[in-house]
């Protein structure tokens, strides 16, 4: 059997880059690098890797012909949402920086990323951020329609639904990224890791503030759901299959259906790390259901 | 931050519309009124709104338009597909009818609902129900091949799965829908809600009748599962991600993994609003989970 | 209400088939008078079963055909894809007789499923597998970057994210399919059944083997995430919506978040059907669950 | 070497059909009895001519469909233009007898032509002038920018350029119909063959009249072209390659660049057929150009 | 029947435009009221308008878009044209002022261009031409082979052929456009109108200067073929159908197959028009083909 | 100005190849290293390089990729194409020496052939002609309506309409190509150069042999019209713009409408070299044309 760490042929580079580049230069020549050392491997991919990568200039015009490619429809046509993506990442360094920090959270936090072209390239929950970054400016420039059509088709090409309102951070992993939903009053912080089939969901029909607010660093597993204007406290771990429906501390790590705080409520277990970040999720095996099987 | 329902530009109309005008045609001429309105505050979704609500006649064309241009394939063309609609809706006043129930529903009950014509162009699950239904009608015509064609071109485009043999009521919202799944036997009532992740599933490999029956007023939480031949009484309340393997009396609500009622077994609370439209799916929170964190 | 039994018009045929005939070409034969009926039957979808099936001299390029047609893209070219398809099920004894394995368990565990070429036209899961396998070849033979390329459309295809390095066995049946998660080091071994929204999960950022090892004959309910590097037993039953984090004995049951073995730890029930085929995923709900609603 | 009149498996088939039959049903018949044999001897032709014929109940459906698919482009969709040309062959008689008169004229004049199937599916010269006669009747409508865009297509996909104000009759034959041009105020009569690259030019950059009339039952060579608000007289030939700038009376032969009469001005030779029936194009060359070479 | 100048509905405007307006502004504003009034005329055409014009902020990016969905083909993206075309004409005054010239030539010397956004949308010629003088930019900066590939793909959509070496001035008018072969070497004026099937072509194998030189104000007929690097002087008119291989004085016409100029040899009949403006292609019909037939 | 040879910066290989090569290798050789060299040089352009010729493995896989990719339409499907292709040029060496031999006429016979590679990718005449020979295969084979669906494709696509029973030769050249018409009987030699708009066609509507019959080496010019059952001799030159209506005796050269032979009827001249090989169309000026204007 291949050894998992067998298959990452390509160490994750030392980041920061040298002085001399700027973090832009220096992660676009990484791509490019990782693209034409794979289209040389396969010629079959050639064609790929240079009409989504290796004929721009830029990231911001690769990834927006690779997204204006993805999300246009016979009625939504690829010249207008590649005009329209090219514009928001051109003139948005905002956009762009978030792109980068995205980019080494997924090549950082999932070993089954093997270089960032392939993050950049396949990652459904990667593509689907980058799209809401995009649709939340147009709405926060009351252009909603057009935001709400960006959603629409996110929400079918990737099978993830996050409402152009919620704010989301940078840093963000949405691994595997399958059904995940975000609501329109949701805040997702920095640095924040979800896995797929996870729910940041509302309560009723009342507008209004009504989703979760999830701090920095925060770690939530596969198929967990969160409900109400909860807080979930900076660098929380939520458990794989949780349902929350009140505030978890910081730090501290929830589990169950419905959830309850590792260690008990009271003096709850805090960890150190930044589960975010670290993707330890299932170190609590042993304190929790290590018991129960 | 936006407040929620500062983002409810636009409040939902007053209804039934006045006598003097016949429902479908004020329900029509109110998703017009939406998509004209769109279209000159926004060019670059006009040619989009257009070509989808406004060069047509009527609501029956308009869906059948757009549900043909989702559906198609490379070997399922959208003249075929748009045909086959457009004959279902226009002969059909049952699922015309079913079409404005469902849409009233979504602007009723989804406070993220800023419009019909956001719901009509936008809702998987709007979309996913309104094809299940002529899908529905064609296995009642024996015409099986082709409604599980329209079965799997649902299942993959939208990501929901409802079997043809499926019934369904009408004012039903199926709310974000990913992973939504109603097997062969099921049925369900009127003003029924679910959200995503919910699935209406049998047991094993042995044909029959062997899907839940889910009764008018239900309101059930995102990724609940239930199983078998089972009945969840009208106005019933199923928790997000629960499972249900048994009957649930009416008005009554059902949470947790394995599910269980809220106030007990023997007298369980019983609530006087019907959840699958008040979309209450949060008050039970104090009763509940309160305690547990 | 139509009986379930009533729909499956078409008896599961005898099998093997008689000695006078090879299994591929009997699958074949059935197939193709299956499409055939179909395309009588139905005029409207004749030209979809004639491009599909009919006009395909071989179940390989049938096959080919079908998935370079679901899966291709603008930048993915449907002949690239078709040459890769028709070059591995053409050379490969081993991925065809795979894909008779999973055609024969739809088609006996799966009521729902009323012929052979229902499950080769309509079912995400089947057809999310079979490209898989032509992935994993791809991974094994170091053609690491198209193996992901393939990786990434079935997910956005099909929302099944089977990562190319997992190793999965024949007789698999995906039932429903939508938000499958298999991890990179996840081993699925022969005669499997898995419902929908199940996950089989790594932990954390640490590469290595560290996924799931689902023996022969598991069935493994919706929604249940299995996490980390732990065996499921042979013949052993996942119940719906369960989290399991640690291994499961042979022909037992776990239910629950987090899951408990049904019969209690020490002595658990075990059954002596083969789950993965019986698909008997209730029959635990009287021990389990009627006491708690 | 085969021999042409070996080519013509199928003979022209008796008409008008037996008394009992009307005309549409008769040639809708034959269309599908055509199809279907084709069908059976060419598996890989089969999805095809079930899509452009055999899922059609009505010649008019099938004619839509066909000429929706071939001049759809990224910013016409097929749907819109199904939906135009079904509402202009199921609203009007006259255009469906129009197309029976078309088809009738290419299976007896045109030896290359095998049956009727072949002509409706190919002949690119016969579509173009049924979808002039949509476009006609759109510009008598007053609506001109949709016969103008319809025009542009027909241009481009099947470079036959007919402009949509011409008033075209029946029975008409554009055999290869590459390059044809036919001006604003043209008109043919009925029962006119031309060949490709014919011109029916205007003079100048004044508006009005200026145009050519044809005469009913002309036959006019490949490459000709007639300018100007001149009459082609009833039965008239206008040999290949001429260059005809003044009227040409009835049942006379014009030839040569500039043309002349055979016969000579004052007492030309007159024919008895009708040449655009007879397609008889190169019987003068014996009093014309024999002594040349 | 219509007359033909009640077809022209809408006057040719008075140009230039007013002084407080400059002519891009003035020239793109009727292009958007023209589109606008056909948009709210015709509902099934709005859709077409506003992707193709009415959704852009300038002439530039209208007709990027249009090329591009027009020229794309499945290897060559629209969006990777769009931004080809969007570069070269938003960089280049000189392209864009040959635009508006282009545009003002159509609707003052060809009767049936009912509007601006009529030839924008729908003449072949015009947006061959367009297409040409990228390409012979793309020649001139040594990107020969991206050159040739949109060469290429206007020879097929638009069945027009012109080497991007080939020097192209400003004003030109190609009516109808079909078949218009332009070789390598040639050169044509500003000014000038060619009809339909016109080849300036060249001379052998032997590569060099060896097609035609058209001067400014050229008027050349439907069908003319112009062999071998000859002259035709500015102002010469050459007639339909004729065959031109040697040089054509300023002011003259010459007709026929081999060309004779009207007026002889010795004292050629000497016109004061310019026939490319003026496009009077039959006065000369008394003089020479009126004794003919 | 650019002096035409100037852009022949590549120049005409040595050929035959030397002995230790085949020549289907050497060419293919060639022509992968002049897409290598575009691709390097032109990034814009690589995609599309690496999709038509750098991905594959053989030159029959690269045109059955190309071909598939130009003639496919949305009920033609291009994975149907490229099967047919595929196994025609992979199981037919006389179909591929064909395209050899063309691509080297191309190569040798137009100045402005820069390149195999360019004439593969972009020549409409060379990729008509080798869909023709697949087609012919098929007429010959009896599968006559896949053979005239293919023809239809051509036709449409490429503007070049040749009858799939019409024999044509190796070492063709169809310069241009666009409106060439060559009818069901016509016979077509080697080494044979055709311009654009030539007609090689029929008399009437009576079926048998009704087409002209070429022979090698004869040189035809743009817009000629060769009609009926006519020989015209090996090493004949046919001007443009001629009509020819009877045999053409070898080596001579044939004028006008209608034809004249050059030096008369009785004496003609004759040339020595092979006039479809030399591309020699002009020097008979002085003899013919010089005395006229």
């Amino acid at each position: 059997m291949l050894a998992g760490n067998q298959l990452r042929q390509y160490p994750v580079p030392t980041f920061p880059p040298p002085e001399s580049e700027d973090v832009e230069s220096w992660l676009w020549n990484q791509i490019k690098a990782e693209a034409r050392r794979d289209a040389e491997s396969e010629p079959a991919l050639a064609s790929y890797l240079y009409s989504t990568v290796l004929s721009h200039p830029s990231l911001a015009r690769s990834i927006s012909f690779h997204l204006a490619n993805k999300l246009c429809s016979s009625t939504l046509l690829s010249t207008l949402l590649y005009d329209l993506f090219l514009h928001s990442f051109s003139s948005s360094p905002t956009l762009r920086s978030a792109v980068f920090a995205d980019l080494l959270a997924a090549r950082h936090r999932d070993p089954a990323c093997v270089s960032f072209s392939h993050c950049l390239l396949n990652y459904k929950g990667f593509l689907a951020v980058q799209t809401h970054r995009v649709a939340h400016l147009l709405w926060a420039q009351d252009r909603r329609p057009l935001a709400l059509a960006l959603h629409s088709r996110v929400a079918e090409v990737f099978s993830v639904d996050i409402h152009p309102a919620a704010r989301i951070g940078k840093g963000i992993l949405l691994d595997h990224a399958t059904g995940v939903v975000i609501g329109e009053t949701a805040v997702v912080g920095n640095n924040v890791s979800m896995l797929h089939h996870v729910t940041l969901g509302g309560t009723g029909k009342i507008g209004g503030d009504r989703h979760p607010k999830i701090g920095d660093g925060v770690l939530i597993g596969a198929g967990a759901t969160i409900l109400g204007n909860v807080i979930i406290g900076e660098g929380a771990k939520i458990g794989a299959g949780s349902l929350v429906l009140i505030d978890v501390p910081p730090r501290t790590t929830a589990v169950g259906n419905p959830a309850r705080l590792i260690g008990g409520r009271e003096k709850p277990a805090r960890h150190e790390d930044v589960p975010g970040e670290s993707m330890d999720h299932t170190s609590f095996i042993t304190e929790w259901s290590d018991y129960i099987i």
